[in-house]
């Protein structure tokens, strides 16, 4: 039998004490528990970079796991803190949206009931620490979503940014730059033939990166299954200088 | 029944091999344990900026931890490895003060005897590999303090900067930047109604980052219960310009 | 009994979604199954600090265990997955040498058999997720090497760079930084008396940092057991400005 397993998604970075006394508070609820770091580098505060993450994180989970997801500008106000039934796991999270990327149509919703009483005391900025770790804790330990929650039928949504069409072509964006440098867009591409444009370059849509020789710019559908754009073994975001937010276009057609 | 538990913090960075070293070394003297890593972005041989961070997370775990604390500027010398009984837990550091914090008054303290003779080789520059791992697999897998160890009841101490009083004026200082800007102080706040100077700025003191609109600059008792500088949903280190050293005063009355 | 333990050593970084999606689908293969990281912060694409890091980190842990080392910069071409078995431990790992250096003569070694079995679809990009931690977890699940694989005899290896000598001097070059800023070199010293040139400083060798006191630039054999160039207490990168590739001799006699 598996341990209770759960992972933690924050935008605590892992130089600052946050991440170590959010285990503590998990550790010291649940007394046999794995934890798994998913990340704890989001951007400060970005809570659409941390859907975007868990859009393409959770999906890779097994049942039966507790997501942890708590990137939380709200922290401190009356924003409620939310237990989402997904896919046969449990996400933990602040009702900002942070989640609602990755399980749009969860199969139950709960808001958690006197979060005070979870802990001695619950600070005014640290609800990862005072009130999710030990939410996690106390599931893991085999408290039901009912016993500690009411359901509702109504929380805040994130959506990704979409692309607009006009005539054949898509107006789309770079929504991150990876490690490599490489620049996932919100595209999604057709079967048919196709290429990129971002500024005045023309970028020829390849199937892998292998497909041409180190230090080409590319365009393919990455992991995510979104478009990004690359440079075979280099960094995209090196040689473009480009950022979240710059605008691109898949257009018809091969490259001319 | 959980699996002994080891955490770790350390200056290693996770770039270089000494982590994944260290863990090795661990994991080839204990057969069954759980790591759980807290930080290894100490900055580097700062062992007060460690001894900070011990001292905001250690309480939030539960009794019966190893927890190893390896910033060692002193690898090599004759300075002792210490075993530090505190609150339940086991604390195993390098006897420079880094724990003292945290353990100001520790339940006992050993000193490692024949540190050499815990693993074939015991390089000169790390011990956390060559000594602290292999100690905590040992203590993991049953040994006990006495058997590997000597009581002391001298050893190194650090301390946190304490502000100081002039008249109804306490003058303290900057100990820790956070990732989100926040400018962690070393001032603890009294009941009365008090506002801070950072230099010709004069901050007010409120309850939560959501008491005010986004932008605000504002400070607050954080949650290790010093007062911190922020800029609700911003960064004040980014604000301000302001590190580790800068001087703040803590003043009686409101900001006028 | 130990779960079966799996390291992770990779490029990915863990800012991006790479590492939490390749430990959910190891995840949702194995039941049951430690997970420890040792690095995501291999210099992206870099096969040879990689396999430096390799050389260091394996020999501490003890056998039975599944170590993952995945930078890839063949991913999508017909670059073969292995599998590794040495000192009484797997490797899986691209076959592009990143493992020769840690394991110059394994035991035996095998090519993955039809790789797009193993999940259902295998994507052009990222064979960590798609290949390798799936793999894993069939082998943490008491899959054989035979079972995956087909026996091979040839492989790509890398070297580290090899010191050259005229005379009685060694030729040799910085191969690594660490995050101490201790340039770690590829030579090893020989018990006669030596001294190390950089440019045109002479820098003495001695058995320990607290040989000398803080600030002193000194040469010393490093816990890998290469000579390391440090400032006792301090950075020598940031004294000396020098990063991988940096030339340095190592001379008989001492520092006159």
């Amino acid at each position: 039998m598996r341990r209770p397993l759960v992972t933690l998604t924050t935008d605590f970075g892992t130089a600052s004490v946050y991440v170590a006394a959010m285990k503590g508070a998990l550790l010291a609820t649940a007394s046999d528990v794995d934890i798994v770091d998913l990340t704890h580098e989001i951007p400060p505060q970005d809570v659409r970079a941390a859907a975007l993450f868990l859009r393409d994180a959770l999906p890779y989970f097994p049942p039966g796991v507790i997501h942890m997801a708590v990137v939380d500008p709200g922290v401190g106000s009356d924003r409620a803190a939310l237990l989402i039934e997904n896919a046969g796991s449990l996400i933990l999270a602040p009702d900002n949206g942070i989640w609602t990327v990755a399980a749009p149509s969860p199969d139950r919703v709960w808001r958690l009931k006197q979060p005070r009483r979870l802990l001695r005391s619950v600070s005014a900025t640290f609800h990862g620490r005072d009130v999710f770790a030990p939410l996690a804790g106390r599931l893991a330990g085999g408290a039901t979503p009912d016993e500690v929650g009411e359901p509702i039928t109504n929380w805040c949504r994130v959506e990704l940014p979409r692309p607009t069409v006009k005539g054949a072509v898509l107006f789309g964006e770079v929504i991150h730059v990876d490690r490599f440098g490489n620049l996932i867009t919100n595209l999604v591409i057709a079967p048919e033939p196709y290429h990129l444009r971002l500024g005045d370059r023309r970028i020829e849509v390849v199937r892998t990166y292998s497909d041409r020789p180190a230090g080409s710019l590319v365009a393919l559908v990455g992991s995510n299954e979104f478009i990004e754009i690359a440079v075979v073994n280099g960094s995209a975001a090196n040689l473009l200088g480009t950022a979240v937010g710059a605008s691109v276009e898949l257009r018809p057609g091969l490259v001319s």
